[in-house]
């Protein structure tokens, strides 16, 4: 193989390296107006009148809508169909309540500061704890938009979720779950030590570099093109199209380049910025500021997890019981399913109960986050096993390589592990010099911390077209945003398989009116799902071709290859045709050959789940509680990397993110639901001098059905970090946290206050 | 059948009607520039120098560019790729030779007007005689762009020439035909009557609506974005890609409605459009005015026949003998090839002797206009026709009905017809009242006059899609342009095939970025070749749909039926599935089944000639020369009329067209070259009132390959008009007229000045 497997420059490097990219946000349409929400100012209230008399009076200001203005269509059950603006009853201090629609964006701004909410303050929920109280205060006192299932587009354990149980539950609670295996009361019986750990985590916001972005514009029959940095285009449509009560065929979705999503960018802003469009018949521009995406985006939710774990001495692990608690907000969903199954899926054990819910708060809806719950439960049994390990003096990889799952074990809801890298991921590590030696680490008084990550991988049926052109190259359409280099890992799939070089593949993501069909870009499941499609259709194009030259060189088609941009046959140089010709004469007037135009298509129901071992060194500053992080290892099976550079790109990326979320990441809210910290100055995102040096491994387990036996990589780097930090800090410290993130202070609490440290 | 065969509404028609349809030159670009050309003063020049200095004084004026500031590249032969912009040499008068751009349509409009042409006169070439002059001086002094084999992408025919004779020809002769068979002397001393004419057309534009609209916009990376109103979008990007010299892949072409095109907008003004945004790195709009696309377009050429047909009084041909000559303007192409191919293929005679040449001459380039060559070719054949039936006093229509070409018989070219409509068309106006009762028409004073057309039809691969989309309707998505409601045709066709109702097929012309191809719709071949494409697209579909159906019902595909929007088995109603269930059980997170994607291409080269029979029954006014046309029958063959409405639509604006050839239309020149009559206050096109009620009468010889039997049916309806027109003239006053077009004062010249007619 020439052009997989091999690093290759991303296609979209340069336009983006040198600032030219065009991003839905620096679209400009003819009478387009520029929108500036207006946020409640309460974190519950009713809405008693919007005063928008001052901010119509600003020069440029063209109308202040708000939810009654919108035409936002009703739900088979009589509800508006979701969107971020207020229904009468602001759910969360941010909430939209309002849009101004102006002709420039600083008359928009201005209006909006204009504008005057009128409310009566209700009474707010904002912990998880209270959440669950059954005499709270219901969240929603009036039936408003509800949540959504867009968690369980990451992941097919979540979508194929059956529940058989139901308890009764509070007021708040919008789901539960409850796995149950064997007696965990006779496991915990027979345990030699039990671990007993409160998880916390805070509410994370995807950091994105852009902003949520929409235009809306409005076309001569009233049709709505829709650009947008979404990840999902075709599930954009739908909801557009539902939200303000159009077929989808009246609906255009151009998916724009995506600066950033993370799972953030499914579907937020666009419905409700369609109705705007619709409402005053012109186009829409909304981007958001940075403190209306943390106050009115879609972050990761808080929870709280509370985990017990026995074991022996001989390293069995006898019982594990957790309760877990995730947060939804207000109209969101929480991912709190696939995080227990997880939390619970790792490792073996013959016992096992975990409960868990999801409930309402006054907060911005809760939503994916790369690995949506995947950190949560995560942190929760990587931290407990790296305990109990340490209680029982056991070694904690060898623990690991004793218990975790292979191909066949169960997973807390019944299904059995499909083939998986994690054991071979763990194997590695214990070879690799950072663990090898981590004696040494320890006599520099640094702590050595380990954690495991996984993720199912989605899976979503997928068609991919590959159609030659008029100058002899080759175009690969597809209907999936391209976040990560996913497209120039398609291109190497294409030209691999025609035989020809790199840059005569384009790559083109469609509108939703011409593109085949793909999933969301999220799930770590394109190059998994899309990938195939793409090897076929292009397979498909390659037999089209031969075909062609077949007939028109008198040859047979096993005689002939593709080389040096012709086709010809083996050992005949001189019979040839060039691959332009060979468009010409399918592509021309009176040509007798059909155009070439390969076809592939997927319905992969089996997952290919992507495992991650990360390993930590660590200082701790025993007067301050500041955390230094010295080595990063990050083993993972990738299957195959059809591009390494971008398999690098896409660890070192997430686990830049994981130590964000392990050190520094929260967004914090006070008792009445105020956002304290909503802006970059005061949220955390790790900079590149918090990032260590990052060395990557790869496993390649090959997937069954993946291209070249490729698998999801993006999200399961993004996993182990938190515990791997917390485990690492253990190691120096001997003090196990188990709150996120493992602030300074955090650490300096859980160490008792200033203390001498091994590295002082 | 319950959606083809059935008239039903175009589905563009509400927006067309309402007013509200975008065409290309409605669009503004950020940074958008205003085109404005200025055009050559003299008709053949060398130009010294362009003096923009008082333009560029005029507040909004940016730019003004000369083919020297355009990055135009060049072919393989060194000269510059073919623009409607002058080239150091002006080639005819009103010949582009600078473009203003401006910030708005005003200033570009002022700047144009002051910008001073310095240019040294060179020597004219106007008449088609001067043009056949081996002493002419060239037309192009220097080597600049030639012609194009856009004429040849109408028909099949003209696409397989091979000329294998080849004789010396005049500097400004661009090509020449000889089609030879038998022996003509001897087959006119065989005759008993001999018709010799002397037949002349002036140059005709096509007259559509909307003129050549072009909107070139500059991506992030450079590519270029055309928005035009073509016929052909795949081919408008080859041309702009290799004029500007970017690869395909840099150039993204968006089809926007066309505002009437009849094959005047394959491409023209984009390849120059493209390279002013690349030369100023800024949006670029040019819309001609209507006098620039009189005299900046690419109009249907004048000619000049000499027809000699030899007869005898039973009614056989004895000999045909053909002279023509066919302008190509300086820059253009002449349908000739495909005109004697005509005039020579309808009717059987043993001996003929037919050339054509095309010249160069100092006039805009010629271009097609509906049945390119067939107006002219017909207009001879179908007048020496008429006139030796009147002659020998043989009935004209039984003359046809013996001697007219049918399945096997011999074109010129040595190529025999395949199944064709002609005879049965005639055989059907004799049994025309219309027909049948002209003997009391010609009581009334008037004549009846008969004339026929016939046109090969084009062929070109093309492969299309049909895509079920998330609410269980079905997407077409095609290459090709819709220009007269061919996508409506193509609904009707998906709609049947998948036994659905139209209205749940919408169809999309994707732009090149991402659709499958399909030639230019023109050479009425887009419903017979793409129709198939459809037609097996939409029956992969259905079988995918069955397939999934038949699986989740477990059922035998046999089985099932599509209706009412599910598919159930037959005769167990409550077996079913909906088409939105099966649409989200393959496009959702672990979806078993694969998106429903059904490609159909066609790669058919047996083209399915489409004939026309037209009868005009007219009355002369003696003292004025005019003719007012009292009833038409247009008879055809149409295949099938998938749509019986837009064939009857198709049939009547085509004859509209044949009468403004017939009576009114022609642009003049005068001696040096300068045109006349470049607006439609000067030029008259045939309004409603000169346009008699049209009975229209279908045919229906099913095509082998068509859809349904389907074959092109645009052209045919346009070229008998001509001879039908002077043939019932001749009935009427006894006047020959062999110059088109027939204006009053022709006609009165032919009468030898006013007359009493039998009409009086």
């Amino acid at each position: 193989m020439n052009v997989v497997g091999v690093s290759q420059k991303r296609q979209d490097s340069p336009r983006k390296l040198t600032g030219i990219e065009k991003f839905a946000g620096d679209l400009r349409f003819p009478g387009m107006l520029f929108a500036r929400p207006v946020g409640s100012p309460s974190s519950h209230a009713q809405i008693d009148s919007i005063d928008a008399s001052a901010a119509l009076e600003i020069p440029g200001v063209v109308a202040v809508l708000t939810a009654d203005d919108l035409p936002i269509a009703r739900d088979a059950n009589g509800n508006p169909y979701k969107t971020p603006i207020a229904q009468g009853e602001a759910l969360w201090a941010g909430q939209i309540v309002a849009l101004v629609l102006a002709e420039t964006e600083a008359a928009a701004e201005d209006g909006a500061l204009a504008v005057v909410v009128n409310d009566s303050p209700l009474p707010v929920v904002t912990s998880l704890s209270q959440a669950m109280d059954f005499s709270a205060p219901p969240v929603r006192a009036h039936g408003t938009a509800g949540g959504d299932d867009e968690a369980s587009m990451h992941n097919a354990d979540a979508a194929a979720k059956d529940e058989s149980e139901k308890e009764t539950l509070p007021p708040n609670a919008t789901g539960s779950t409850h796995f149950k295996r064997g007696d965990v009361a006779a496991g915990f019986a027979a345990a030699d030590e039990i671990v007993e750990l409160a998880i916390y985590s805070d509410t994370v916001h995807q950091g994105y570099l852009e902003p949520q972005a929409c235009v809306v514009n409005i076309g001569p029959l009233g049709d709505l093109e829709v650009y947008t940095s979404t990840q999902a285009s075709f599930y954009c449509r739908t909801r557009v199209a539902e939200t303000v009560g159009y077929p989808v065929h009246k609906v255009k979705v151009t998916p724009m380049p995506v600066g950033g999503g993370f799972g953030g960018k499914f579907v937020l802003i666009e419905p409700m910025v369609a109705a705007a469009a619709v409402a005053v018949n012109r186009p829409v521009h909304l981007v958001y500021t940075r403190m209306e995406d943390f106050v009115a985006g879609n972050p990761a939710p808080e929870c709280e997890i509370s985990i017990k774990l026995g074991g022996k001495k001989d390293g069995t692990i006898t019982a594990l019981e957790v309760r877990s608690v995730f947060d939804s907000g207000a109209i969101g969903s929480a991912p709190m399913e696939i995080g227990m199954i997880l939390l619970g899926g790792y490792y073996r054990t013959d016992n096992l109960d975990i409960r868990g819910y999801a409930v309402n708060t006054h907060k911005a809806g809760g939503g994916a986050y790369r690995a949506p719950g995947a950190q949560q439960g995560s942190f929760a049994i990587e931290s407990a096993v790296d305990e109990l390990c340490a209680r029982l003096g056991l070694d904690p990889v060898d623990f690991r390589i004793k218990n975790c799952v292979i191909e066949g074990d169960m997973r807390p809801n019944g299904r059995p592990w499909p083939e998986i890298g994690l054991k071979q991921a763990l194997e590695a590590l214990r070879e690799h010099p950072a663990w090898a030696n981590r004696a040494e680490s320890q006599k520099a008084g640094r702590g050595v911390g380990v954690a495991i990550g996984g993720w199912p991988g989605g899976v979503e049926p997928a068609t991919a077209v590959c159609r030659l052109d008029a100058d002899g190259t080759f175009t690969i359409v597809l209907g999936s945003s391209d976040l990560t280099g996913g497209n120039t890992a398609f291109a190497q799939i294409a030209a691999e398989a025609l035989d020809i070089p790199l840059n005569k593949v384009a790559v083109t993501t469609g509108d939703t009116s011409a593109a085949p069909f793909a999933g969301g870009t999220g799930g770590s499941k394109i190059t998994y799902t899309v990938g195939p499609a793409v090897l076929k259709a292009a397979e498909e194009a390659r037999q089209q071709v031969l075909s062609i030259a077949s007939d028109h060189l008198e040859a047979a088609v096993e005689d002939l290859e593709i080389a040096d941009g012709v086709v010809r046959v083996k050992g005949v140089p001189d019979a040839s045709i060039s691959l332009k010709q060979l468009a010409s004469m399918s592509m021309q007037v009176a040509g007798k050959y059909e155009p070439v135009y390969g076809k592939g298509s997927t319905a992969i129901t089996d997952t290919a789940p992507g495992f991650a071992v990360h390993l930590v060194e660590a200082q701790v500053d025993g007067d301050t509680g500041a955390v230094e992080l010295t080595r990063y290892v990050a083993v993972q099976d990738v299957g195959f990397a059809i591009n390494p550079a971008l398999v690098d790109g896409q660890i070192r990326g997430a686990v830049a993110q994981g130590i964000g979320w392990a050190l520094y990441e929260g967004l914090v809210f006070d008792a009445d639901g105020q956002p304290l910290n909503p802006t970059f100055m005061d949220y955390a995102l790790p900079k590149a001098e918090y990032v260590p040096y990052i060395e990557t491994v790869f496993v390649e387990v090959p997937s069954v059905h993946g291209a070249h036996g490729s698998k999801g990589v993006g999200e399961p780097p993004a996993i182990p970090g938190p515990a791997a930090v917390a485990n690492a800090i253990r190691s120096a410290t001997g003090a196990r946290i188990t709150k996120l993130p493992m602030t300074a202070s955090v650490v300096l609490d859980a160490l008792g206050g200033p203390v001498a440290t091994a590295a002082d």
